[in-house]
């Protein structure tokens, strides 16, 4: 398939210890094979510099896109845009964009700016401000990476913006069929049908219901029409 | 700290495209920590195997411990006990103990042992079953790395059976505090009290109530004194 990719990363020991449940890998998937992007891989990394580091390096030599979400607050374990600069070998410093959106916001609300706000001002060299319409605390895209924050709504909010802003692929169809059979039973001949269709990606998925297994089968691909011929032949096999 | 070390790898494309939500690392994330086992990375990898080749290779090096999940069903995407015959070097088989498993179960259910179903009795030579209550089809361990179903109860039974087979640390201890200020007014103090606990891991994650911020803040670490002492000091700053 000729779809871009993109990968996913999530930085924060919060995640890696279980305290909190990563929720935006799951929204950024759904959201991106509705635009025809191929999610290709997800990883989480602790709040270690390094660690974010050669992720993003791995990560942005492979795929078309990377989206990373944590580590952009105010506190000292907020490390995200200092290894992003660090990953890019680029300064960082305190934007004079950054320093106003800021200045403004928290004018407005009668809080004083000061160190630790001032530190969501630290924006890589070269990087073009991503809109935090929650917050305003912004993220920022440089290069082919796009960095956001962690909190899922703002992470939502933030991604909303920079989605139009990407060249999306022919969508990403997907048609199911629920079956009352074990996996072992329909294996053959879906591993056949799927066989026929190189094109097509064809997954089963097991589940239980009342003691009794079942199977969810998934045709994935982009050309609808090839996706009806193989529902065909996949109803009569087990329609 | 000397705590042991893992990383978690999901393998499917089923998450990657949104249509399945993983939630076996935010489980094994709260079972290892409760182990004194550190979780330090996951990822998550599509149905590729030079894919999970490069992740397990990558993980199983760098970690005491790596734990996969999914891809071990008898259907043509089912690719997992391959590809880690693959990252290891060695012959996959048809294993003896694991067919005679395979064999009673699907006699005893009156069901055909087809090819499909032995298909899941191939585990990379070297390794050791790892026990399904659930449905039978066995995991394995081969080295440091820990291969299990990707269904979650059969994730969980799998697990507690490896679990204690492990070596563990020191437990990870956290306590916590729920401060109704935003990150940007308690980031400074917060921060220089993280300094003066370098053994301590020291992490905030703020949320909105009612349209005001707030922020949890949490301490990590292995000795109870120490974050008690911690505790003590936060309490004091925002109590």
């Amino acid at each position: 398939m000729t779809n871009p990719t993109a990968a996913m990363l999530v930085i924060g020991d919060e995640i890696l210890s279980g305290r909190t449940r990563d929720t935006n890998t799951h929204y950024i998937a759904h959201e991106l094979t509705q635009r025809g992007i191929r999610l290709m891989e997800a990883r989480v990394v602790a709040d270690e510099t390094a660690d974010i580091v050669a992720a993003v390096n791995a990560l942005r030599a492979r795929w078309d896109h990377v989206f990373t979400s944590g580590g952009i607050g105010p506190t000292h374990d907020d490390i995200t845009a200092d290894a992003i600069a660090a990953a890019f070998g680029v300064p960082i410093t305190h934007r004079a964009d950054a320093m106003a959106l800021l200045g403004a916001h928290y004018d407005r609300a009668g809080l004083p700016f000061n160190d630790a706000r001032q530190r969501m001002a630290r924006i890589p060299d070269g990087a073009t401000l991503i809109d935090n319409p929650v917050s305003t605390a912004p993220g920022f895209t440089i290069g082919n990476v796009h960095v956001m924050a962690g909190v899922p709504n703002i992470f939502q909010a933030m991604l909303a913006g920079v989605l139009p802003t990407l060249t999306g692929g022919a969508p990403l169809l997907s048609q199911s069929l629920r079956v009352l059979r074990g996996e072992g039973e329909i294996a053959g001949p879906f591993g056949a049908l799927a066989a026929d269709f190189p094109d097509l990606s064809m997954g089963s998925y097991p589940f239980t219901i009342n003691g009794a297994f079942g199977t969810n089968l998934v045709i994935r691909g982009t050309d609808a029409s090839r996706l009806d011929a193989a529902m065909q032949r996949l109803l009569a096999l087990f329609g």
